[in-house]
C-alpha cells in the first residue's frame, strides 16, 4: 500500500459524514452509551421531580449535577478526538491537523463558554 | 388569623420537603416539563449519533446544544426561585430571607463553575 | 421620619448613580480592594510569564487561577448584592424587589456563561 | 544532524522549564502583552469602582467584562499551544503527543470548569 493510500485511509477515520468511521471514541462507545443513558434518566428525574413539585433549589442541584455529567462526556470526546482524530491527521501533515485542531478549538470555546 | 400563622404560611410556599408546595417555577412547570422532556430528547439523540458512529465533532456541538437548554433551564428556576421564595421570605423578615439567600448563592456557586 | 422617606433613603442605598452610596460591599470594601489588588498583581506576573517566553500550559494555569479569584470577587459581590440590595429594596414592596433580582438575574447570567 | 537530534531541537520549542523556548504564542507576543496590560488595567478600573462606592451590578458587569477578556486570552494561548506545541511533538511521535495533548486537556479542564 502507497503512502499516500494509508494517509487517505487514516484521514477517513476521522471525518463529518464519513461512512467508514473509526473515530476517537469507537473503543469507548459502551461506556459513553451507558453515561449518556444515565443522564438521560437524569432528565426523566427532573421531569418527575417538576411534577411533583419538588423545591426549586433541590431541582437546581439536580440540574447541576446533570450538567455536570454532560460536561464530562464532552472532556471525554474532546480528549479522544484529540488523541485519536488530531493525531491521525497530524500523520498526513500540519494542514490536515490544523484543519482538526480549528474544529476542536471552536468545540472547546463553545464548552467553555 | 394572627401575624405568626400567616408568616408560616407564606414560608411553607417555598420549602425543602414540603407537601403544601407553592414554589416559584409552579406558574410555570408545563413550560418546564416541555423543555425537559426537549433536553430527555436531546439525551436520546446523543446515543443514537454515538451508535451511529458520528463525528466528535458534530456529537459535542450537540453536547453544547444541550448543556446550553440545561443552562437556561436552570437560569429559569433560579429566576422563579427569586421572584417567588426569596421574595416570600423577605416578607418574613431579613433571616428568613438570608437563607433563602444562602441557598441560591450556592446554586448559583454551582451553576457558574 | 414617615415610613416613604424611610424608604426612600433604603432605595437610595443600593442604586445605580447615586451619590449616597451604601452597597452591599461597602463593608468590605477593604478585603475586595485587596483582593482586586492581589488580581492586578497576576495580570502584571502573567505579562512577566509571557515576556520570559514561559511555557505556554504554565501561562494558562496562572490564567486560571487569576479567572478563579476574579470568580470568587463575583460570586462575593453578588451575595453582598442579594443580602443588602434586594433586600432592602423588598422591603420597600414586590416591584422595587423585581427590579434589583431581574438586574442580578441578568448579572448572573452574564457570569454562568 | 541526525533525525534524534531534529526531535530534540523540536521537543525544546515547548517545554515546561526550557530555555530555548519558541512556544506557540511567541508570534504573537506584542498582542499577547497588549491584551495583558489592558486586563491589568481593567483590574485597576475596578479597585477605583470600589473605592468610589460604585453600584455592585456595574462593578459586575466591568468583572464580567475582564473574565471574557481573560477567557479570550485562554483560547488564543490555547490555540497557539495545539497549532505549535502538539503539532511539534506529534511530528515527533505519538507518545510525545499524547503528553502535550494531556497537558493541554488537563488545562482545558480547567479553563472549562
Amino acid at each position: 500500500m502507497s503512502e499516500q493510500a494509508d494517509h487517505i485511509a487514516v484521514e477517513s477515520d476521522c471525518q463529518h459524514g464519513d461512512d467508514s468511521h473509526r473515530h476517537g471514541y469507537i473503543g469507548a462507545k459502551d461506556d459513553y452509551l451507558k453515561r449518556l443513558r444515565r443522564i438521560e434518566g437524569q432528565a426523566r428525574g427532573l421531569q418527575r421531580m417538576v411534577d411533583e413539585d419538588a423545591y426549586c433549589i433541590d431541582i437546581l442541584t439536580q440540574v447541576s449535577a446533570m450538567t455536570k455529567a454532560l460536561h464530562a462526556v464532552s472532556l471525554g470526546l474532546l480528549n479522544d478526538h484529540m488523541t485519536h482524530c488530531v493525531l491521525a491527521a497530524a500523520g498526513e501533515g500540519d494542514d490536515a491537523a490544523r484543519v482538526k485542531i480549528d474544529e476542536a478549538m471552536a468545540a472547546i470555546a463553545r464548552l467553555a463558554r
